[in-house]
């Protein structure tokens, strides 16, 4: 059975029953022409749209359906943490194929309400439509945020320590890791021998890229901490973030690779490779942590927020009067400076 | 040239570009994480996606891509409108094929952002993403409305009037005339002599379907003076939104076939192509008029909406205690009913 042999009040039924009881604040929901809420008192409303198209952000060869779901909201979600948003509800947009099952329909739809139920964020609304190609689920979700706490790119000023959250590299890792392991499929993958790597390493970092976490609840804490003067998530990796943050501050930006949280199982599948681990963790995507600018005077408050943020916090670099985007590698006497590599582009 | 020889900062400053300055109430615009908004105060917010998707909403080849990009916001507006919300803001997710050329980008978001402006509507932020196959244009509004005004589909009572807005049928004829202009394209469109049509009716079906208007004035004017017990918009069709508005709200509804506004442009086509112009102008979706009930005692404040909607208004029909959806044909003692016919679906 494929989604073309149910109607659309079907299709939307199953999508209900994965949902739980609405909040108060939900005045008019699914089924109606639009959704109706009532937003929080005395706070901004923050709001953001993402997609992720078959082909493009995934191939289902390889990623099973209710990573589907959950990363085109993680995603979203993302981009709230990096706001320093509290996350609270979300419209769907699928574009179906008529090829798609109806079980994959469901553990997609899954996928998504089990992160959203997690993270107390309530589905309003959305859209179903079919596709005569790609599979694709935009996203849209709204949060909220006090005003003067939302954390945007543009606040970094020279001096500014530069901070990531958790490790990097693990994603992009995980994506080779799956296109390796089916020869097939190797674009721009590189197939490394197994042998070479400890099966937890490769676990963690497939498990990284097919379900994303996005960084709420030190992005939460940031915000109201007044701990960060800029902020992003890394979608697109750390020297597309760094680069970002540099050009809406006004700032240069200087990365220590040293510092670099690389995750350990990514940095042996780099190596094993033959690639540069530094270059790799920096330009390669889907990590989907915080990069974020932090001064000196701050301090006492970052440690406040790192202490209960729930993921490690790396100094990686800090913000400099110059412009340009620098990475120093090796001792600080002896090292050298390399410009920053790209980062991911779906464009040019 | 098109869109892949851009990169996506590029794209997006094109669709700036053609935006007006931003209101006080954006926070933060495009180009952070997230938008940042102050919701209106004492108002309660109403949200919507829609998308529509190259080869199930539009047909490039016979679609001017400035109406594509109008379509995507006039959807997603009437959904608005059918709610009496007033819109506030609306965020772009567009997935781009590759060979799209940048003057039909360019085109695309110009129909969208010449609608947005008319309307008063803030573009606050989007998403751009590569597509492997066809073109999807995915559009999220947020409007406000007042608590107790907002108009559901659930309020109808038997014994109130249903009423429609502009007329019906003009947009299903319109995308019929356009198939039959290019015969290989004809799948359910029918042929029709030219020389039967009249060249002003031509032209005005074929713009209601290319440019639909979405009806916010008098949706406004509706949920202002409480003048509907339910509303919705004809996005699938008057069958469907008729049986939408019967289900919710737990009545039957009866329509009278002669008083149908069926555009005459439209019915001049259906009667050429041997079809029946009542069950098409029922049937064929894309009007993005409005359907709504309204109670006799409410006459008086019907009359000062419709004085000032801008469009005409026609009642059509009446809700039943007995669950039901028929359409009485010809004269009150002589006439028969007949079941009403099925709106337009995208799945079964």
């Amino acid at each position: 059975m494929t989604v073309s042999d149910l109607t659309e009040a079907e299709l939307v039924a199953r999508i209900q029953s994965r949902l739980p009881p609405a909040p108060d604040w939900l005045i008019v929901g699914i089924g109606d022409d639009a959704a109706v809420v009532e937003p929080a008192r005395g706070r901004l409303e923050v709001l953001t749209v993402d997609s992720v198209v078959e082909g493009v952000h995934f191939d289902r060869r390889f990623t099973p359906p209710g990573a589907i779901g959950h990363r085109a909201l993680a995603v979203n979600l993302s981009d709230l943490a990096a706001m320093g948003a509290q996350p609270r509800l979300a419209l769907l947009s699928l574009a179906l194929p008529a090829t798609l099952a109806c079980g994959d329909f469901d553990e997609l739809v899954g996928g998504l309400t089990a992160l959203a139920t997690r993270e107390r964020l309530t589905v309003v609304g959305g859209n179903l439509t079919r596709s005569p190609g790609p599979l694709v689920v935009d996203v849209t979700v709204a949060g909220t945020v006090k005003r003067r706490q939302a954390l945007t790119r543009g606040g970094a000023r020279p001096g500014d320590g530069i901070f990531v959250t958790g490790t990097i590299g693990a994603a992009a890792a995980g994506l080779q890791m799956l296109r390796a392991a089916r020869p097939e499929l190797q674009g721009n993958g590189q197939r490394c021998a197994a042998d070479e790597q400890d099966a937890a390493g490769v676990q963690r970092c497939i498990h990284r890229y097919l379900y994303a976490q996005p960084r709420i609840r030190i992005g939460l804490l940031l915000a109201r901490n007044r701990a960060a003067t800029a902020c992003m998530d890394l979608s697109d990796g750390l020297a597309d973030g760094v680069r970002r943050v540099a050009e809406a501050s006004g700032v240069g930006i200087l990365l220590d690779a040293d510092r670099l949280p690389i995750d350990p199982g990514a940095r042996r599948w780099f190596d094993a490779c033959g690639a540069d681990p530094v270059v790799e963790a920096l330009s390669g995507g889907d990590d989907y942590e915080l990069v974020f600018a932090s001064r000196p005077k701050l301090l006492g408050r970052l440690r406040a927020v790192t202490a209960h943020g729930g993921v490690p916090v790396t100094r990686v670099g800090v913000c400099t009067p110059e412009p340009g985007l620098l990475v120093r590698r090796g001792r600080e006497s002896a090292g050298t400076t390399i410009p920053l590599p790209l980062g991911f582009s779906h464009f040019r």
